[in-house]
């Protein structure tokens, strides 16, 4: 492991990183999240008896838009032309699993843009359901796969 | 409970809902999370042999100025003028307690922008340590308290 | 009809011009615009095969975002406290009839919000069916109605 | 044509799709549009007793900015390295012809920045008109020529 | 003079500091700052032969979006409700003066919208001399006037 | 020197000059400025006997995340992907002197994301001192030195 974060310099001072030496290549990132209500808020967000529910896509949407802000709202993160974005709300008893994956060609991975994705997703849940369930809690936002550039693969031990 | 979310239409069609008859008034909202890590990148981020390193200090202002963009990054939050943000970072073995405290004088409540504060800020942690640990982890991010409006005070229950 | 804009001032220099002595008050406004694109591209959009298709969802909810970005997009425009936000969208044969209602307790009206919502649910559909229909067009842009504020109710002979 | 929309995925939901196998090639697009208002008002926007006034420059640098903002406000559209954008507006008799040409050396075509480019320029023209004229119209916002991409060339027919 | 700085808490923590408590009232604020080039380059950009050429409306209009940008733009920094703006510029031999009027009904002054009005405008033509005079210089950017709030009036010594 | 400004045809209009026949490569900037104070508020901003104050970072990382929106903020500027940023503060008596330096692969240079940079940091500052020092000045912004593009370095003349 490096002995320091390679976001401050010697004095400690933040900075963004030089990228400009490492190639555009192919990259992509997988994250993970999970929103945990009750079962009866999970059915609302459902919708089952109204066929054409916004609740799930509004999260969705919110989520891919919200990858496109990412260095917008991370201070020290690079701007990547982003390939792709797809963001899987999958909904259980009492949980909603949030998955978000998106590419680049770039210079630096997108790790940061796919946890962005998951979170702007789930907290579009949390303002949905906070009503009905204050309680609502966004938890175990993590990598859970990313690919490309020179470390290659790295895979989350499960 | 309602027995539907009241972001969503009978049609079951996303709506940002109606404030405008409730009073502008003093409202306040605190939110906590957690970035797991390991303890010896906790104690990167302290960067205690560096007395002016940086790192916590932009996770905080990340996450004050995420606050601010909070109805520009949720589809159907309505904007309010907030009146005042601070996050507080709390660095212990392995783990930094994320704490945000949003007040406002508006027509609907700051839990979101709370929340929003959270996440940007533990985002803003996880970028600046996932070359050193890309397992990290952002966690239990969940409104503890919320104050005035229409339903009083609401503490969760701990 | 005044003789001049009061967005250019005496020499013709741009101004946001001053809503200070104006009484925050209730406005409202509903614009309607159209996407005309063919009878086959409206099936696809409303996907009948598919209920929980998000094409209609995904233009409602950048509408209803796109009316909170108004003053960021439109140069003299004034931020306003936006109360309420509805995108409605109408499939019929070969066209999509888009309408948006905004309100506001705020020193000027909400028209160009109303307007913003229609153009930006408006453009997401060209978005969409952009490879399916090159052609498509948005059409009819036009305030409705609007109430509140000095001049009270106008609405637009039909 | 394509029997679905190629924004969304199987099951009907929303995605950017990727298009990170695509080359980065010089794409072109042609917008246009009309604001229909009175002669009148034209007169006003012109302002030719106002040899320097700002009307016309208001509206074609709130399109360039627009330009940019694309990928902002439309959900599932991609960041794109603009090259170039001009907005031409060409007042005649109680109409203003809105038009805009976008260039890139992007992954996908521009269609959507040269068409919110119009759609930005003509609500600002809107914005300076609608105290003199409440009734204005953008009508007839369409693409009009592409240039570049897989599919080469496409010309609306006239 | 106070002993400490207002937005860091007692362990110097950044926050954005409570102005619920203020009671909301009209505010103004005059800011000024000069661009430094040359006759030659001021002469382009008044272009006295192209009677409504768009150089100095662009920094105008950049300006006045600029200033709506601040509590985006400045971390600690409240957003407000913008009455109005207006940016002045005064070009004579070899300089530009910039001049921005703000004023809102808010709970804080707008020092710093207008102040972010006046680097915006001179970014901006910055932006357009640069291609001609890469050594122009944007200097004595200051707060020149305030009026409202608890402390009154404040006019610079001149 | 040229004897037009290139951001504007040969009409006057205001365009976003197109950059796609320019090969992406290596760009850098240097800018620097000067907020002047007094030496008590330094001293307040440094805050000697606070030793993890916030006051410099938060205008370090305001001018790192300003450089990233500075596409956003200046109408005529082309959106670039940045390779890195380092804002750099240096306190004296009275003064502090804030230096940016930006680089890209790009196809135009980066001097305005430099300024941009400054001036942010500059603006931060300003907020942050406001309450104790109303007429502190923001002066001298201007570039240092530029490299890369077709006319290679450029070095102001010390």
């Amino acid at each position: 492991m490096p002995s320091s974060l390679t976001h401050l310099d010697d004095d400690g001072r933040a900075r963004m990183i030089d990228v400009g030496a490492k190639p555009a290549t192919r990259r992509e990132a997988l994250a993970r999240g999970r929103m945990v209500t009750t079962a009866e808020v999970v059915r609302l967000l459902v919708a089952d008896g109204l066929p054409k529910a916004d609740a799930l896509a509004t999260a969705r949407i919110a989520g891919i838009a919200g990858a496109k802000r990412t260095s917008d709202l991370i201070p020290l993160c690079h701007p990547l032309p982003i390939d792709a974005v797809t963001v899987d709300l999958r909904p259980s008893d009492g949980t909603v699993v949030i998955e978000a994956r998106v590419s680049t060609t770039g210079r630096t991975g997108v790790e940061m843009e796919a946890l962005t994705a998951v979170t702007v997703a789930g907290l579009t849940l949390h303002d949905m359901v906070k009503a009905v369930d204050p309680g609502a809690t966004l938890t175990d936002v993590q990598l859970v796969e990313k690919t490309g550039g020179k470390h290659g693969r790295w895979t989350r031990d499960q």
